[in-house]
């Protein structure tokens, strides 16, 4: 697999609730991370386990995939839904020898505007 | 400039506040979104307008550049630095005939973690 097929087939697997093709795709000793929370995961087993534990109704399905096909990165931009709330979430991932080494997930939520842009900005 | 470069380039130019020059990266009718604050910007003269309006001591770095050099989307994860604050912040690209035709920003902020995952989860 590319790196890009890599990164959907990840997406895709935890859709499924595929544990062993998921498991398939990370390196023993893969590193998750949430920047946001300061969280960290080390290990195969544990991250697998970290999502069959995941509370919830969850499913996700990918919205922009992107590699650096020459290198190691790559993102998939996906839509999260969780008990009837939709948002968007990311995932960063570092692949080696055709296996995930780093995951990182970046959860951006919704909050106010700050106020003084409002001549120029429009919502929806 | 490829997909990728041009995403390069956009960062690279706001941090040094070459309006012109990311001016010419932009589409006329460039729209903008964060979809995390529901706002929408229409049009290159006020999009370049609310960047130049953007209050503080803001700096950028691209961090991960992606593309999808057959397609036009692309996205630069950054390093975003705002009055000694630091975060990451991603931006999402789509580029038709070599110029920028949609901007949409996605900003992680940091955020407690759920409880129920101690058992697995290490802080850093």
């Amino acid at each position: 697999m590319t790196v890009a097929e890599i990164a959907r087939s990840f997406v895709e697997r935890l859709e499924r609730r595929d544990w062993d093709g998921f498991s398939a795709l990370l390196h023993p000793d893969v590193v998750y991370e949430v920047p946001q929370t300061r969280e960290r995961i080390r290990g195969r087993d544990t991250y697998v386990r970290f999502n069959i534990e995941y509370p919830g109704d969850w499913h996700l399905a990918p919205e922009i995939v992107l590699a650096d096909e020459g290198g190691r990165d790559a993102s998939v931009l996906f839509r999260w839904e969780l008990d009837g709330d939709s948002m968007q979430g990311i995932v960063y991932l570092e692949v080696d020898d055709g296996v995930v080494t780093k995951v990182t997930d970046l959860w951006p939520e919704p909050y106010e505007p700050p106020p003084g842009r409002e001549h120029l900005v429009e919502r929806y």
